[in-house]
């Protein structure tokens, strides 16, 4: 059985972006698997009293992490553009990568969200935005927009989530192996080497 | 003129330990001088509505922080031991450093008060601790403590936080070049590299 890294992240989430650029690439050389896991921070900031991101919170913070994340995506060859709101709502395509667990099609679909979420500046809370998206996998919107919606689906993301708040994720993206915790894009590579070791 | 890079910290922070530990050995492989700033994260925080560090206002986040700066000292061949007290006052050690600024002995001065705090597990808000670093130099540690203490040194140190704010410091390590920041630890070769491209 291969070693695997589990990577947590948030479609919201500026650093995760990067992140789940290249985990995978990452990971694939160092032969390690990787478990995506959607979940959602709204209420893990919501219980911390944050009603907003902490980057429009803290101006100062978030004014940085505009340009940090700028100068990440230039040293990785990413597009970047900042989009014209943020945060923007993650449930709806949180929802679909949760239904999509297992499916091959998951890790691209994720990569994809992204791509339109920081480079393209598209508004990923729009069904027709996440729906165009699942087409062009080649895939039928209709009947995935309505497994998100399902009872089932959104009781998995719940208890995703939960999980998380047990694991002591407190931001995106956190990446685990075994009970060791990672938090952000910069702990990418030692959570895959953490996971190659087999410690 | 050589290439320059600015290195601001703070001596109850955290991550500035190893920042502090390897920034110059990482800016002279590169051919670029540091210049220490020592400033105080007090005021900043306070801003903020902060009376504590954020670390211990978050519990979830100081826990991970603990064993992520374990795994990096780890890394790097940094001893560390879990400090009994934390934060511990940096008033008078910054003062110290501040009135240090342009000696050759003040990078050293710098390195060993981390060491007492984050490795030796010493109360470095004490004078006979920071005095013992001082004569360990071969210093007068009574004359650099008056130093330390003078209204020059109080202003001085001031000013260079009131300088820290206006430059969107918000957190330590933080690091300079130019109008360009980098904040914490995992920013130092990108920093170092940075000046030494002369952006």
């Amino acid at each position: 059985m291969a070693a695997s890294v589990e990577f947590w992240f948030e479609f919201a989430s500026t650093y995760s972006y990067p992140a789940a650029m290249r985990v995978e690439t990452v990971a694939r050389g160092a032969g390690v698997d990787v478990v995506w896991r959607p979940f959602l921070l709204g209420p893990i900031f919501g219980a911390q009293g944050w009603r907003d991101s902490p980057f429009n919170i803290y101006p100062v913070k978030g004014r940085y992490m505009w340009r940090d994340l700028e100068r990440t995506c230039d040293a990785l060859g990413l597009p970047f553009r900042h989009p014209t709101q943020f945060p923007r709502g993650s449930l709806l395509a949180a929802r679909v990568a949760t239904a999509a667990a297992g499916a091959a099609w998951q890790p691209e679909f994720v990569r994809r969200i992204y791509t339109a979420n920081f480079a393209e500046d598209r508004d990923i809370s729009q069904p027709d935005v996440v729906g165009s998206v699942l087409t062009a996998l080649g895939l039928d919107a209709t009947d995935w927009l309505a497994q998100a919606g399902s009872d089932a689906t959104k009781q998995r993301l719940r208890a995703t989530t939960d999980e998380a708040v047990a694991a002591g994720v407190f931001g995106a993206p956190s990446l685990r192996v075994g009970d060791e915790l990672f938090w952000g894009n910069d702990r990418v590579d030692e959570a895959v080497a953490w996971a190659r070791s087999g410690r």
